[in-house]
């Protein structure tokens, strides 16, 4: 999560005709990368040639799945081409480039299946919250991904289970790999989630221990923040899943429908989770200011005693370190041991009343 | 609730294939117990051999019901072996043995009702509240039960009661079992609501009688944390009763809707009851600050009311005790009772100044 | 509103077997009282006699209205036996004599409608708020009426009603008398409504004219929670009333619903009234630490001014206090005079510049 | 919004039947004023004899519309006069008289729609908003409209516009009169509302400013009570004009749809300013608050950084003052320059410090 | 957002007829410009000379869209007559000219949807946001936009793509337009948005930085106004351009659908943008009253500490300073040194106390 959230995309795309396709998302030097990955339960072949040309819509009765694994979406002619191959909406590859849409699901005449999503991963490096913006197409026996181009591919796992065994994702369509890159990501989110779990107990203990410092307050702050906007990247998942379970498209075959119910659990579990955090981070706010004031309290106690306390003893000795001529208690020989004796008394007098009140 | 609540579950299943049986509750040694419990309103028989293979789908219209209590969900292969004697599907096993699962009610192809919950119970020796994930399978005369395996078998009173008569549990099938159990897992949620509720009676009297600390803070903010986890716990429960009693499975007869309406009653009462503590906190927490912030102010006054008497007697005093040659005052024999007597004076009129003000 | 609220009714009730008849009120040692009236437009019949056999279904096409007046809910054995005369479902048994049972309504079988609720009325000896558990119980032709067994019988006035003329209690059926009775009951939400509303009028002064100590705010909080406990105990009646309205039930007659529909207004007046209550009271609240603030800044303000005015020119006199053989000032024969006049500049200065920070 | 708002009608209407017609609004001397205008688009009459024998149900085909304009509620014979002689039910009759009436639509047997509202004014010599209860009774082709005897007819300048010309009012039927009629009321709304916002620039001038004392938060309190009320009183006006506008009666032609939808746009308009204003009155206690505080913080400040000089000062100046025989620095004929020199490196210290802090 | 939001359109308003014109926006000079674009796939035609006679409903199966841009709408007499040429309802003309009329989508008679609108732009030259009323009544082929009259025309841009080729816009029909139009608008909130993100970046920075200064409370109030009112401006959108998208207009096409549907979501966006600004400032809120406090925090750590050292010590001078004729430690040559030796020892005793406790 930079700081520098806003790159004035708004600016960029003022005055632009609707559709057309703008990247607005960092600089990347590298070239985009294509795989082309088809498999059914007995064979698969991967083509990561990173050609354009292979990459048609299957013929619809294709006996296998075809999957085009797009790692980069800097170069908007690579993407246009794909879009152009698959007979894409402009607007679905508007929607592909721009880093800044939110997640959501489109459906296109009831053939294609848009989805936007982002996958979030704690950065070694940067000590923070890295966005990556991934869109999956799918049609009726294919399944192109866009991801952004970074250190690594997302869906390495899922590549690696087709490559290992003729398992579920094998045996399954296309829908089944629309729900199996869905769950890597929301593995992540509960990956994000469990690491946020941690910093606050941290947190927790820290405050609760009464080692708390302006410093903890400016970390659940930020916290807070982080909380704030996972739930936001995170919460129209729930739409997202619940549009492709109430069966709205053809698509969805229905063997498929346990998993994804499967996948809304892990979503209402993750927004669940932060939620419950968020409660506990205004909690703990309450007792970091509880023990703040209760640390005030303590610094008035103490003013106030010692004030209370020296002061009158103090106006006492003023009295007596007057210069009148006439002043017959400064003759008597034992008057300054009456007075410090009355002075010890005031003392234990205020001594007794404090403690009383509780104040000591 | 144990501190540590993330035992860091969701790195050990990333990348795992979805259905794959990963245990991620605590360890345990024991072997896993299972009672096979047949029974029906002329006469019952237990099976408490722990054998898998007596566990068999019961036939279609088998006259009795068959209840399989499995005590332990930490041997996956247990599991698996019982999954497969009642054909049930790999995603429910894997919620049978994920204890992080949060409670949820699934239809499997209308002939299988799942259901998870959590049992809540107040553990005496831990002082806090123990959680134990627990799953119910209703077939269409049989029901299976599954607990992590812990000192005491929860549904003991239920097997009580059908030893015990042929009473209303005995008279009625499989779905009336369901709600049974449900029901004496909801008595529990009830029982620990009375003893928070006792709790927070004591925490009030502290608070009302100003005996409070910052330590009473500390156990109304865990208290606050206890109430939002059951709060989360329970409230799935109002679903899944109410998918119950909408009647969207045809495995719950018609003569045991009264029986879920009542747990649904108990269930929200529950709830009611929670947020109202809830509420009752938030109120605690306002009479709490007042009364710190009442003593507060006491100090302050304190402090105020001294200094302001005595600061100004002191300069008075100060005065008198310079050592200017030419002091007219102090020549005068009765100087010194003179500068008493104002002193004197000026003190009553603060103390009147300040009674009138009712700092006093 | 008893501070014991908990009085332990769940481990009571725990393992016992649903349907079970289990008081769990206050003990009381009268017998139960047991009055029925029949009546139609013409006539009308009471027998008090406290006889149970008398106390059966009315012929389907009886001319009459049979109402059964049970005064105490606290034998079971009673409520058993009516129970039995009236073919009630024992689930409907156990929420009448169940005191801690949340108002509710439930459908039997078409036949018979069931309604709890809380007759709550101020105690003038206890100074607090009083409820007693009400079941009302709707047949074809009949009405039960179960109320705890208290002073005073609470549906005197009804009574009294049928006794005096023929009027629309007597035209109408028993519909009629199920909505005269929870009017009854309403009107006394409305009178207890209005009792808060004085005592928060006089709060209103009290804090206003900032009359208010902690006291205020304890009986603040008091108010609160009472007023929440009302919220909780009438707010079902919302859906009470509305699912009468609605239909749902065949015995509800199409002229009863003008009459309900303004029993459902005087709800939801009660209802919104407690809701402008609830923030007034924290409006108040605002306005009483705002006031509180306020005294603690005049406070630190006087505090601030005489020390500011003070300890400097304390430390005048001090300087000329000192021993130091050679002092020139202390020679001069003026340096007295002219060391008061300068206190008196900075004393002077220091006032202005306090009145001009408007600290004065 | 008098300070009494408790007249106590609760306790008058306690035990009396319903539909019993009880006054409970402040007493009026005036006998009640009947005003009867019949008009079509061609032609009017005016009959302001408040005779009561004039007032029937016209013809159902009679070609002109009817509206009695009834000015006083206070006399219950003359409501039941005319109720009777329009055949409306008793409960219709009690909610007219009712002044405590929230504002509400009733539709009676699909021929009498009736509108309870309240009329709101700013009341010019009690410096306060007045209320007054009105009410609508809509039939076939007559209007009738009750409301408080005051000073002046709320309706009178739709009275006016049907003298004036044959405009729109006079070519409509009685639908559209009722729409005047609440369009004059909802006008008001939208005029108190303009001067609320007046009274709420001031206050911010007056806090942002720093102009503002704890009178200012009496204000907004009392600013706010006022606007929770109005909301109060034009929130069902919502559900009102959408149950006119959904089409729930039969009586609501066509044409006047639109006028309704419009009349719908300035209720919303209302209720959002009004809600727009209870965020801003939050807003401005924040500020008022943090002003307030950092006034404090100013005090706190100058308390510290004038003890904080003065009193190591005063402290040197006390060693000095000692009087034991042998101090070696008293008798240096510079040692008394150097402690003033020493004394003035301390204070200047001390204030360099409390520059860097930013505390002056 | 000019201050005086309050320009008594309501008192200027109240009395008159529903549907009479009365421009109540600001004072203009400018006669109404009027432009008519004419244009299909092939071809496009400008007449901009403001004449209201071309101005007419095209026939119905006009081969060409027909738009009439009007800029200026505060000459009631000109709006009326293209009111009267398109025969446009009166209430519609009154929402044209009433600039205080809240955003909405009205359809009169399935043949003209009516959309109000407002453009919000950030004005260099008075700092604050600028809002035009803009309203768009789109036909069966012909789209009247009217906008308030300012230094320049908003939809110059869709202007120059018509002319510049025949793109999207030329080969769509006038609801293309209309999205195109809104989709100006549209984009301006964006950019709206962005800007304000900028300010909250810098005043984050300047808060958690710790430069903050009673100044940045106000900013945050006055951007927490403009955010609400911004938020106000634009939710109605979602209601309209959901209208628009269920289809409850034929007039909308369904090819149009995706544009509207990616104009949805920026809509959302916008909101969603807004919230988590909302948010923002009250977290940001929190974090400056917590350095308050911690700033007022550590000037009572300074004042007690000063105090506490100081104060006893000048008391102890106070004691030798006394005149007491037989004080036998004033005679002892070492007494002197000796009680400067305790002074220290108790200084320093403080100090390490005050350090063990965290004050210093």
């Amino acid at each position: 999560m930079s700081k520098h959230r806003h790159n004035r995309s708004a600016e960029k795309l003022l005055g632009t005709s609707p559709g057309t396709l703008t990247y607005v998302g960092q600089e990347i030097e590298h070239a985009t990368k294509i795989k082309r990955i088809d498999y059914n339960a007995t064979d698969y072949s991967i083509d990561d040639s990173s050609r354009l040309s292979a990459c048609k819509i299957p013929p619809a009765e294709a006996p296998f799945v075809s999957w085009v694994d797009v790692d980069g979406i800097h170069e908007p002619k690579v993407v246009a081409a794909i879009g152009q191959q698959y007979h894409l909406h402009p607007l679905l590859l508007e929607d592909v480039v721009n880093t800044e849409q939110k997640p959501k699901l489109d459906l296109y005449d009831d053939t294609v299946v848009f989805i936007t999503l982002k996958y979030l991963h704690h950065s070694r490096q940067r000590q923070e919250i890295d966005i990556e913006h991934v869109s999956l197409v799918l049609g009726k026996n294919y399944l192109i991904s866009f991801q952004e181009e970074r250190s690594k591919d997302i869906f390495e796992p899922v590549i690696e289970r087709i490559k290992a065994s003729s398992g579920k994702t094998r045996r399954n369509g296309a829908d089944y790999l629309l729900y199996a890159l869905m769950d890597v990501m929301v593995d992540h989110y509960l990956l994000i989630t469990e690491r946020i779990g941690e910093k606050m107990d941290e947190l927790e203990e820290e405050i609760v221990e009464e080692r708390a410092s302006q410093q903890t307050l400016s970390t659940l702050y930020k916290l807070k923040r982080e909380l704030a906007f996972i739930r936001r990247t995170i919460n129209p998942l729930r739409d997202i899943v619940g549009t492709l379970l109430r069966g709205e498209s053809d698509m969805i075959q229905h063997t498929t429908i346990p998993y994804l119910r499967d996948l809304s659990d892990h979503v209402n579990q993750v927004i669940e989770t932060l939620d419950s955090y968020r409660e506990l981070i205004a909690g703990l706010m309450d007792v970091y200011y509880s023990i703040v004031n209760n640390r005030m309290n303590s610094v008035m106690k103490t003013l106030t005693i010692v004030s209370a306390i020296f002061i009158p003893l103090t106006f006492i000795a003023g009295i007596y370190g007057m210069n009148f001529s006439n002043m017959p208690e400064l003759r008597s020989p034992t008057g300054y041991f009456w007075t410090l004796l009355v002075m010890g008394c005031i003392a234990l007098g205020e001594i007794i009343y404090f403690k009383r009140r509780g104040w000591m």
